[in-house]
């Protein structure tokens, strides 16, 4: 199979060498408006060659738009316009904004809405590494809006990185990926800001930070181009889960105050509860 | 050199197998209100025998405490009473209130403030692991209260541990650890309960979590137990910190609110600084 990947970052490169390394792909065809990603794509041998859009769609089986989300809702329409048999799959975070944009659209059926769920805090071709999506789960969306050969590839695609499929519609995707990560993201930004308007001496955090700051703060290494058009995307259910968040903090706050500790213990304990799920 | 461990926990268990391993220590006497903690440190070889807390005393060249800090605050001043040449040393999250309590113990100078920077979300004998403080920082609190032998004590100790020695007083390590540890756990409990309350269906958090929720919300596994005598202990720097991070998610709020993507987006890259200072 050809395959183009539009957007050699993180998410493109590390598919990219999954999928020609597991032989899915004969093929990898990377297109980037970043000629430096290019660059860095080949040298890295993430890619065996490049095009202009149109000619690598024209080429293609499959197209992979792994940009970000917001490049995402915009080069889709223009690429459906484009496409004759070949199918085109995204792997963006976000999906509400995106299904809509091509709800109408008489190529709707040649594309099929996906997200691994994997990455890293890092960015860019340099980024890309074999093993990310290993052992994960990929959320195939809205399936009964795709065609049988989109959804075919789609789940054969995923299956051959060793990744488990969720089928969830579009809005169920986008509340959960608030909860279980978009959250995070912002909570980890936050603390980064916290501890380093606070703390002057910079050797310090840097001296008696251990594991456990390292990792609540790992995220806030995160880029903003990938990021912000997330939280453009899916503003109004991490704008809850926010107020959620806030809401929760502000009654350990109030424990504090009140030295209120034997609830602050039922508080933690119940917190505890995680392990039960995350292992 | 004979030495006594009380309590026989992640940290204490550790330092018995490290301290044993790198033959710092010729016997490990250990301590532990819980039959059960001593059985299973007995089964983890992570001690040669146990005694009573005062014959522990008598037999031993230094009592490292290692209880929850609550117990810390209160055994100091009681094993100050019956040491004659014996070193004390704690190795506890907290030193203001600690440091207070043997202010005028006419042993004071027997006793030595310490705090490795280390540690996991799991607790008890069975948490204990070789390797844990490798290459990590200590903690040296208010240093010129303490014997010369006290100090030399615990350099060779940590030094011994392949730790890096930090030299603080009492209220800068408080308020430092405020910032690159009690907080972490505080937006991590946090974390979990808003996740947790607000997903009903939790095979979705767990089949869909990746990475960067697990690293957010890994230390809310953490024991009430060991963390609630923390936050008692370090209220006030808790508090403050606590409210500069609650104003930093609003922050963000008032920003999506606002739809501000842009200040975001600064807010972001300013937040992505911490990568100068934590590799």
């Amino acid at each position: 199979m050809i395959i183009t990947v539009v957007g050699i970052g993180l998410i493109g490169g590390s598919m990219a060498i999954t999928l020609k390394e597991n032989g899915f792909a004969k093929t990898i065809i990377g297109v980037d408006t970043n000629s430096e990603n290019i660059d860095k794509a080949f040298r890295r041998r993430l890619i065996d060659e490049t095009a202009s859009l149109y000619d690598a769609i024209d080429k293609s089986d499959l197209i992979i738009l792994s940009t970000p989300v917001d490049v995402i809702v915009d080069l889709l329409p223009k690429i459906l316009d484009r496409v004759d048999q070949q199918i085109v799959m995204d792997v963006g975070s976000t999906k509400v904004g995106l299904l809509n944009a091509v709800a109408d659209h008489k190529k709707r059926e040649n594309f099929i809405a996906t997200h691994p769920m994997a990455g890293t805090e890092y960015s860019g071709p340099e980024a890309a590494i074999p093993g990310l999506f290993d052992g994960k789960c990929s959320v195939i969306c809205a399936k009964e809006e795709s065609s049988q050969k989109a959804v075919k590839y789609a789940e054969e695609l995923y299956t051959s990185m060793n990744m488990k499929l969720v089928y969830l519609n579009a809005k169920e995707h986008d509340v959960h990926s608030a909860y279980v990560s978009h959250i995070s993201h912002i909570s980890s930004f936050a603390l980064a800001l916290t501890v380093l308007e606070k703390e002057q001496d910079e050797n310090r955090i840097f001296e008696l930070a251990s594991g456990g700051f390292g990792s609540t703060v790992r995220l806030a290494k995160s880029s903003p181009d990938m990021w912000v058009p997330i939280f453009r995307q899916n503003r109004d259910n991490v704008l809850d889960v926010l107020d959620e968040h806030i809401n929760t903090l502000s009654k350990f706050r109030s424990l504090l105050i009140k030295k209120d500790f034997e609830s602050f213990y039922k508080l933690i304990q119940k917190s505890n509860d995680i392990s039960r799920i995350l292992k």
